[in-house]
């Protein structure tokens, strides 16, 4: 762990940016999932119709919210046919499925909590740590404030990672990233915890982990590790305008190798008999604290 | 809502205390509820052993936590030859049952994230709000400040309701307390996320959550109410030494009558455009902020 108040570094020096931004247009994308990928649950199929870089194939309804589905489709039409219209995403008349109740339960898996919503989607687009820091630099944090991003190390469970997207888009946070190997499938479960915060926050995987917070480091984020022993409490530091919260499984809390890579290490004041948060807790007290203590100007 | 600041109320005024604290030794406790209850996940059963008040039946195990669970035996039978030594809770020689993964998989529900840790267990004797008056009145809050209770309106997700406790048990709050119809029931989904917490925090249901707070106030607490809509922020009230919260359901927020029953509205400070958070994080925002504001002294 570094010193509480390191200098600061230069945010304006930003390795290969040049190379970033020159990616070639036909540069190919990771491979899409195939197949439907049903969302249920009201937030996050709104989201998901309002969202302009979302392809979807149905929309099932429970009857009753014929009205509101309908409302829903014209906005996102409305939304679709403006400056940011993509071919590939015109809704070609598509029609409102109305189900009853059993018909409903069998699109989706047992127990999902739908509220009378689903809609088949295919995967978005993953966005990579370029398109992230491309957008933070052309948009600053939420409120002119703070940017904050969410590296969450070894989350399995689907729950939390929706709960902490969740948590991000409401707080504002530009990013979540996740590792590519051992993070949850983006499917129904973590749409639904997610209530809409999926087509909202760019959820980014990536290769490595430890690799990444070097390039955000690069970028001008100060790296800062939750870790239930630091010494110095998460409000007690002055973390700057560029923050990475960085969060480890419950199980194990952050690996050894990422600890290293943090700038600074901070714990939340829970009482020392019985310290550990669920990890979506944690990253949503540490995004208020850091949304409350934004730098002036 | 009434006015932010309005004077302290007199907290030695607590009606009917000496009814309470006469109330027979005889007085028969609500029955308990049939069979064995499987608790899971390392945390929950350590926690259920070191329990004096908790009475189980089997403690089962995957190969390899032999010792450990030797060892929290030892210490739980140390403590129950204690001075709060209870005759139904001896142990008498108890087994552990040393399994192999499927034999294991067959007494929890599937998915159940057990790690390897399984006891089977009779219920806690349900705790009542003259309980956790009580022991208020003898231990003021977490570090000598504040004193904090949660009270949940139509929560029903188990893993919600067990995730409140855990923030609870972390940040000092004296109870949480959940409608008796409507609730979830106390399983091992709840013990599970509440990751000991049920054994820590009494989890207290009431008949009617409207008379409670009603209970609380009359005993020295302000209630505050989480609501999206809040013009308040919660950081910016000064809510004294006995703090209520209560939260509402995700999809509809506080009911009128609740609401109506609080002395004040607070927001947490998110987005206007995606406002709301999982209410067991919300929990977990506002128990930090009323710890990381205690009134000093």
């Amino acid at each position: 762990m570094r010193t509480p108040n390191p200098p600061p570094r230069d945010p304006r020096r930003r390795p290969h940016a040049g190379a970033r931004d020159a990616r070639p247009a036909t540069q190919a994308r990771p491979p899409r999932e195939p197949a439907d990928n049903w969302l249920y649950g009201r937030h996050a199929v709104a989201a998901a119709l309002a969202n302009p870089e979302r392809r979807w194939r149905r929309l099932a309804i429970l009857s009753g919210h014929e009205a509101e589905a309908q409302a829903l489709l014209a906005a996102a039409r409305a939304q679709r046919r403006g400056p940011r219209v993509d071919r590939r995403v015109e809704i070609t008349g598509a029609a409102v499925e109305v189900l009853d109740r059993a018909a409903f339960n069998l699109l989706l898996p047992e127990g999902a909590v739908h509220q009378g919503w689903a809609l088949a989607v295919e995967p978005l687009d993953p966005p990579d740590l370029d398109d992230v820091l491309r957008a933070a630099d052309v948009a600053p944090g939420s409120s002119g404030g703070r940017q904050v991003i969410v590296v969450l190390d070894q989350v399995t469970d689907p729950h939390n990672v929706g709960a902490v997207l969740r948590s991000a888009a409401a707080f504002g946070a530009a990013a979540v990233i996740i590792a590519g190997h051992g993070a949850p499938p983006v499917g129904g479960a973590l749409a639904k915890a997610a209530s809409g915060a999926l087509d909202c926050v760019p959820l980014v995987r990536v290769v490595n982990l430890a690799r990444a917070l070097l390039r955000l480091k690069e970028a001008g984020y100060w790296c800062c590790g939750l870790d239930e022993g630091a010494p110095a409490p998460l409000a007690a530091l002055d973390l700057g305008a560029r923050v990475v919260l960085v969060l480890g499984s419950e199980g194990g809390g952050l690996r050894r190798l990422l600890r290293e890579s943090c700038d600074y290490l901070a714990r939340l004041p829970t009482r020392p008999e019985l310290p550990s948060l669920n990890v979506s807790n944690a990253a949503a007290i540490a995004l208020y604290e850091l949304v409350r203590a934004e730098p002036a100007g």
